[in-house]
C-alpha cells in the first residue's frame, strides 16, 4: 500500500484537562478513510508554544499531511499561528486577503475591527486560505500542514472543503464478523490466516455481552476480492 | 505548579481508521484532573512495533507518568507487551503470578488454556501487575508506564485499582463564565487579565447559539482565592 499518510495534532488545554471531549479527531479519522490517506498517528498537545513546535515539525516530517485543529482565534491563548510559522520556517504577518475576508464578513455583521480581531487576519507567508464558511476566520495550509479551528462545526467544514484539494489513495475496503467466542479461542485460527494474507489487516475487538465473550474481526485491504476471500475463510472456521 | 505530569499513550488501528471512537483517552483526562495529576500530552498511534516503541520512549522520559490503553489481548494484533518491554529494556515472559491469576478464571469458567491465552500472562521483569476485576488477563507497570486494556470496561477498572497507587499533586480549581459576545471583544480585556494573573490558567471556549455568539471563558489555578479574585474582575468587566 502506498497511500498518503496522514497525522492530526489537536492544540488545547481543554481537551487535556478532561473539560471537553474531542470529536475532531474521530470526525476527520473517518473522512480520510473514505478518500484513502492513512491516519498514521494522532497528538493532543496543550496551548503552549513550544510543545506545538516541536510536534508540527516532528509530524510534518514523518507524514505526507499533517493537519491541525485548535487555537487560531483572536484570544491570547489562540497561538497556533504563530507556533506553525515558526515550525515551518516562514514569517507570519497580517496578509491582505485574509484581511479583505474578515473585514467584508465585520461590515456584513456591523461590527468593528479591532486588534483582536485583526490577529486572525495573521497568515504565514505562502500559505494558502481554508475557507470558513460559518466565522470567515480563515484557516490556512502551510507546505504540508494544514491548520483549521477546534469549534467542530467550524472544522468540519474547513475539512470539506479543503479535502477535495487534496490527492487521495486507495480507500481501505473493510468486512466484520461477531464470533461469539472469547479471543482466546479465535487467536490461534486468526493468526495463521492472517499470515497466509499478509497484504490484509486483520484486527480482533473484544467484546461482553450479557455475560458471555466474543470479538469482532475486521479484514480490511484494499483489494475487495481479497477481503472476501479472507472473511469467507474465517467464517468457514467459525461458523454462525 | 509542580504536579507530576502524565501523557496517555493509546494503541490500536480501529481508532486511526475512524471504526471506533475512542473514549479512554476522555476518561482518564477527567480522572487526572480529580487527583492533580498535569496531563500534557496524548498519542494514537497504530498497532506497529516500532511505533509503539519510540512512542513509549519518548513520552516515558518526558513525562512522570505514561498510561497506555490497547493491545494486551490474545490476538496477534495485540503487540503492546513486546513494544513496551523493549521501550523500557528488560525482558518480557510468562511470569508465575500472571498465569496463576488467568488460570484460576480460567478454571472457574470451565475454559483451557492455550498457546494465545497464554501470551496474556507474558509481563516484563520487575513489572507490577494492575488487577483485571472484568475479564482476569492483567495489565502491569513497569517504570513509570502503566499498560492497561483498550476495552472502556476493563480499562476503567484498572485506572480504579491503579490510580490510589500514584501519587497525584493540588487539584487544579476550576471556574467557568459565559459571555454573549464575540471572541473578537473579549479577547484584549482577558488577554490583560491573564497578564496580571500569571499564577493562572485561562482559556476562552467560543460557541454559536442561535445565531448569537458568546464564549465560556474558563480559569484555573491551585488557589481557588486567585481564580475567585480573577473571575470576580473578568464578571466586572463583562456583567451578564
Amino acid at each position: 500500500m502506498s497511500n498518503p499518510t496522514a497525522a492530526i495534532l489537536v492544540i488545547g488545554d481543554e481537551i487535556l484537562s478532561g473539560r471537553t471531549r474531542d470529536s475532531n479527531l474521530h470526525f476527520l479519522a473517518q473522512e480520510l478513510a473514505r478518500v484513502g490517506i492513512d491516519l498514521a498517528e494522532a497528538r493532543i498537545v496543550a496551548d503552549r508554544h513550544d510543545g506545538i513546535v516541536e510536534a508540527v515539525r516532528a509530524l510534518s516530517a514523518a507524514c505526507d499531511h499533517v493537519f491541525t485543529s485548535g487555537g487560531i482565534g483572536p484570544t491570547h491563548d489562540d497561538i497556533t499561528a504563530d507556533a506553525v510559522a515558526e515550525a515551518m520556517g516562514v514569517p507570519l504577518g497580517v496578509r491582505a486577503d485574509a484581511l479583505a475576508v474578515l473585514q467584508a464578513h465585520y461590515d456584513r455583521m456591523g461590527v468593528e475591527m479591532n486588534e483582536a480581531r485583526l490577529r486572525m487576519a495573521r497568515i504565514p507567508e505562502g500559505a494558502a486560505l481554508i475557507e470558513n464558511p460559518v466565522s470567515a476566520a480563515p484557516g490556512f495550509s502551510v507546505g504540508n500542514v494544514h491548520v483549521m479551528a477546534g469549534v467542530p462545526r467550524i472544522f468540519e467544514a474547513m475539512v470539506a472543503g479543503l479535502l477535495p484539494r487534496i490527492t487521495g489513495g486507495t480507500p481501505l475496503l473493510s468486512q466484520s464478523y461477531r464470533i461469539l467466542r472469547g479471543e482466546g479461542e479465535i487467536a490461534g485460527p486468526l493468526a495463521g490466516l492472517a499470515q497466509e494474507f499478509p497484504d490484509l489487516l486483520m484486527g480482533s475487538y473484544p467484546f461482553q455481552s450479557g455475560g458471555a465473550y466474543g470479538a469482532n474481526i475486521v479484514i480490511r485491504g484494499a483489494d475487495g476480492a481479497r477481503v472476501h476471500e479472507a472473511m469467507t475463510r474465517l467464517a468457514a472456521i467459525f461458523p454462525e
